[in-house]
C-alpha cells in the first residue's frame, strides 16, 4: 500500500499537474468512443497497450473477459454494456482475450476447481460454448497449443453472446456498431485481430495492407423483411 | 373432449391400424432429423404442413417459439435442443414463426400484459432483443405491417440466440448443423424462409431456383486459428 | 430438408387447398378448446392421434412433457399454460406422457447425463418429485415395468405441478378447469387415461362406459369458507 | 432488552431448573412429531396454543407462512420441510395461518408495497395463487370478510404448494403422511381446521364429534398403474 | 395429532381465558420489540426462554437460522426482516443459534446430504462464509469442540450478513437498530451473546456487570463524509 | 480504431520494447498485490492514478464498482474477487468510487432508467442499500452535494458486501486480508480513503501524518470463542 499511496503523490506531482486542463474538461463528462472488454489479469493495461488517453476507453474487466448472453448472469457485464451503447454512444467494442489467461487454463481444467474456488467453477461454466467447443473439435491439438486456442476461441465465444443484447442485436441492424475479436500477446507485445472474412486471426500489419483498415465485425444476418411487409 | 376420444378412436382405427409396422418400429426408437421449434399457437401444425411422418420430427413449442439464450433461462426449451442434438444427433435446426403471432402482438404491447398475464409478460422479455430492435429501427413502418416484421426478425433473434448454446457452437464449428429460419403465413399456406446471403425472407420458389437448393444456415464466424497457434 | 420443402408444396396444393377456407377463418384468430401438453418426441403427433383439425389444439412441448411448478423456471411453458387460460379461456389441459420416453429414461439414471447433456440434467431436476417417488415407492419393480410407471407417475407429477399455477388454482375453484392425465401407448396406438375416482390409469373403453364420459379431473380441495367467512 | 435478559433468568431459575431431565435428555437429539408452519406474526405462540412440550414442535415461521413450490425460490423454506420429513421422520405437517394477518393484508394492497418494502413485495408474488383466486372470486365478498378468506384460502395454496414437494410426494404416496390447514382466530383463541370432505374450514368441536377425529388431509392422486405396469 | 387439539382445547379453557383481555387487544395490532431469528429445531421455544409475552417477539424460524445476504435468496428470511423492521419498526434484532444444531451438524459434512436432502443441501451453501472459516481457521481444533464454534461463527455470519440489506444498512446508520448475536444451550438452559468489544461470547452474568447493560452491536462503518461533503 | 491500432503499434514500439524483460517475466506468470476494483467509466486509469506497473493490479471494473453481496448475483465479480485472494493470494483489496460517477448519478434517479436501459436499472438494484441509505438519512442535503456522498456511502456498502463473501470472511479472520475504500477525485487528481478509526474519508496527507501509515481497514468481529469452546 505504501507504494501505491507514493504513486499516487507522483500522479499527482506529476502527470495531473501537467494534464490539469484535461482532467478539469472530463469532470464536466466522458465521452469514450471504446468498450473496452478484457481480462481482470494484472498483466493487462488497455490504457497503456493502445496508448489511449484518460477518457477514450470504458473498460470492463472480469476473470476470463467473459460477457455471458443476454439474461444469463445479473452481473455487472450486460449493464455495463449497455450503458456504454446506450448512454455513452459508443460504437466501438472490443473483446480482448490475453495469452497466458488463468481463467482460460481453469476452463480447461474445470473439475479441480469446484471445491477450492466454487465461484470461479460457476463463473466459467458461462463460458461452456467456449469449452465443449475446444473439447469436441481440437482433442488432437498438443497441450502446448490448447490454451492459445482456447483464448482465441473464446474471444469469439463472446462475440457471440454479445450480439444477443437488445441494444447490440437493434445497433447492428442499425450498421452503428462494430464488434472487434483482439487477442493480446503478453510476451511479443502484440495484439492478433479476429478477420472474419478470412475467419482467423491476424496481426495488425496484415490488417494494416488490406483496403479496409478500420474493418467493421459484423456477423448479424439483417434483415430487409421485404417478402415479410409485402 | 368427447370429440378427442372419438378421435382416438378413429386414430387407433383408421392411421394406426394401417401403419402398424412403423408404429412398432418407432417402438425401438426414435429417429428424427429435423429440430423443429414453433409457436404453441393451435393453427400450426409442424406435420401437417411439412407432411412429414411420424418419426421425422423432434418439435419444441412454446408461445412465441422462443429459445433464450444459453442460460438465460431453465425452462425446458435449452435441453430438448441439447437432447436434439446430442442425443438424437439432428443436423437440421427450423425455427418456424407464423403470420397472427399472438405471442408477437402481446411484444408490441407489453405493457398490457403485466397484470392479467404476469407469467406471459415475464416470457416476453426474453425476446427483448426482438422488441428494442422493432421499436429503434421500424417506428416509420405502418402498423399493419409491424407484426409481420416483428415474427420475421424474431425468428433472426432466435437463431442469434440459439448460436449461443455450447452444443449448437461445437457443432456449427465442425460443419455440421444448419439453422434455418421460417415464417409460416397461415392463410397462403406457404412459407418464406431466411436466405442469409441476400439477408431477405423469400419463398421456397426463389429457393427453389438457386443452384443451392439446401442451403445451411451460417452465422458461424469459424476460426481456424493458425496465427493463435503458431 | 428437401423432402421437407416438396412436403411443404405437397400441404400446399393438397391439404391447404382443399380447406383454404379454413385457413382464410383461422388467420382472423384461433380458438383452441385444449390445452395439449406433450413430450417433443417425433413419435408423437397431437393433431395425429387425436384426429384434431388444425385450430382445435393449443400445444406445450418439451423433453419429458415437464410442467415445473409455478415459480420454479423461467421458461416457456408456464407463460403458454397461462396464455393458454387467460388469453384463450381454455378449459381442458391434457399432459400427455407416452411409453419409451426417452426423457423418463434419463430420469431414472440422471448421473449418467451430467457430463455430456448438463442441460437436460438440469431440466430433469424439475421432475425430481417423480425420480424420488420411483426410487422410494417401487424398488421392488423388476426393471422392465420401471419405465412405463415412471411415465405414468410423472403425468401426475406434473398435473400436481399445474395446480400451483394461479391462473388455474383460480379457474379450478371456479369449477371452471379440467386437468387431465393421458398416457399414450407408441406400439399400440391406444391411449390411458388417469381415473382419480379409482386412482389408475384406464382405456378409454373403460373410461366409456361409466356414467360420466367426459371426466373432470379434480383435486382442487374447493373452500367454502362459511366459517371462515362467518 | 434488558425485560428479555431478565426473563432469561427467569426461565432458567424457573421452568429451566424444574425440567433439568427433559432439557438433558433433548441435548441428546430432537424427536419433534410435528412440523409447524405458521407466520412470523408475534402474537402467535405454537407451544402455547397447542400447549406442546419443548421438543415436540418443528417450527418454520416466516411472512405469511408460505411455502413456496418446490424450486421456486431458494430460501430456508423447502430445506426445513425436506429436513422435517427426510431427516426427522415427521409425519404430521400443519401450516397454521390466523386472523388479522398482516402478509395477507400486504397481498389485497400489493401495489402499495413496491416502492418501501420491496422485499416483501417480491416474497408476497410467491402467494400470487392465493391472491388471484380472491380477485377472480371473491370480488362479491364484502371488505370486511376478504381477509378472513384470503387467510383461509392461502392455507389451502400453501397445502397445494407443499405436495409439489419430492419427499411429500414420495410420503403421500405411501400414505405416511398427514397434510392440515389450520387458521388461528387471536381474539377467540380458537383454531379452525380444513375438511377436505366437506371442503370447508370447521371448528375442533365440530371435527371432535365426527367418527374420524385425526382426519389425515390427503389430496394426493394416488395411483396402483395396474394398467401402467401391465 | 389428538395431544395437539387436547392442547389447544387447555390453551383455550385456561391460558386464552385468563388472558382475554390481552388478545382482544392483541387483534387490534401487533407491536413486537423484538425481531427473533432462531433455528426450527423443536428444543428451541423463544417465548419460553425469554419468557416473553405473546405480541413481543416478531420470529423467522429455519434450518440453522440462517439469513442470506441481501438479493441471494428469494426465500422468506429478507421479506420477514423488512416488515419487522420497516412495518413494525423493531430496533433490536436477535439471531439465535444453539447447541448441538443439526444444521450446522450438516454444514460440517456437506457432501453426505447432497444425495438424500438435495434442498438441505442447496441451503447450507448459504453458509458458506461459515463452512470456509471453519475450516481454514480451526483444523486445529478436536472434532468434539468443533459444531460449538461452528454455530458461534455462524451467528457471526448471519449478523455480516443481516447488515448487507438495505433497511438494516440505513437503520444502523441512524443509531436506530442493534444486532445481537446469541448462541443458547440446551443443556445448560444458558444464553451466551457476542460482545463486540471483547471480541467473543460471554454469559449474561458477565454482561450484566458491565456499564452498558443493553450493548447495542454495531459493526457498521458509518460515514460522516465531512471530506466527501465539502 | 485508427487511432488505437497506431497505439499499438507506438506502444510495441516503446515501452514494450524498453521493458521486453519485465513482458517476457510477467509471461511464466503473474504476482499482483492489489486487488483493484473500480468504475468502468473512462476517466479512471487505476495504472495511470497508482503509477502502478505493469503486472501490479488485478482489476474489475463495472458500472459504479458495484461488489454485490455473496450469493446475490452469477456475474464476474464474485468469481475475480474470489480468485484474487485463493488464487494469487492478494492481501490488499481496493474500493474506488470517483466523483461524477454516472452508474450513481443513475442510482438517484432510478425510475428513469426502467424503459431505456433496463439492465443498468437491475444492476443499480444491486446497490439498493446505499440508494436507501440516502434516501432515508441524507434529505436534508443539497442536492449537489448529494451524488458525492452517494459515491462515498457506496465504496462503504460495498466493503460490508465483499465482507459476505466466505474467502473474506476467512482471511479477515486470520488477520491477513485488508479492505480499503476509496473515492477518486477527478478533477483535483486525489483520492479520499476511509479511516474506519473517526469514520470519515480524509486524505492521504491526513492519512499520511497519522502513525499508522498503512492502516488496515478491519470492520470484522473476530471472535475468539473461547466460552463457545469451552
Ligand atoms: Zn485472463
Ligand atoms: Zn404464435
Ligand atoms: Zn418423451
Ligand atoms: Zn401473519
Ligand atoms: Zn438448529
Ligand atoms: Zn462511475
Amino acid at each position: 500500500m505504501k507504494k501505491l499511496i507514493e504513486g499516487l503523490h507522483r500522479f499527482q506531482a506529476g502527470y495531473f499537474k501537467s494534464h490539469q486542463d484535461l482532467f478539469e474538461s472530463l469532470s464536466h463528462g466522458q465521452n469514450p468512443r471504446i468498450l473496452f472488454i478484457t481480462c481482470s489479469d494484472s498483466r493487462i493495461d488497455p490504457n497503456l497497450i493502445t496508448q489511449a488517453n484518460v477518457g477514450e476507453l470504458f473498460v470492463i474487466r472480469n476473470a476470463g473477459n467473459i460477457i455471458p448472453p443476454f439474461g444469463a448472469t445479473n452481473g455487472g457485464e450486460g449493464a455495463a454494456v449497455e450503458y456504454a451503447i446506450a448512454a455513452l454512444g459508443i460504437e466501438q467494442v472490443i473483446v480482448c482475450g490475453h495469452s497466458h489467461c488463468g481463467a482460460m487454463k481453469g476452463l480447461l481444467k474445470m473439475s479441480k476447481l469446484a471445491e477450492d474456488m466454487p465461484l470461479v467453477y460457476e463463473w466459467l461454466k458461462q463460458a461452456e460454448a467456449t469449452r465443449r467447443l475446444i473439447k469436441e473439435n481440437y482433442s488432437h491439438v498438443p497441450e502446448e497449443n490448447l490454451l492459445r486456442i482456447t483464448v482465441a476461441e473464446n474471444v469469439l465465444t463472446q462475440l457471440e453472446n454479445l450480439s444477443t443484447y437488445p441494444i447490440i442485436r437493434s445497433r447492428l441492424h442499425q450498421g452503428k456498431l462494430s464488434l472487434h475479436g483482439w487477442v493480446y500477446n503478453i510476451e511479443r507485445g502484440e495484439v492478433l485481430t479476429y478477420d472474419p472474412v478470412i475467419h482467423d486471426f491476424v496481426t495488425l500489419e496484415q490488417r494494416n495492407n488490406s483496403p479496409e483498415p478500420e474493418y467493421i465485425y459484423n456477423l448479424y444476418p439483417s434483415c430487409s423483411v421485404s417478402q415479410a411487409e409485402g
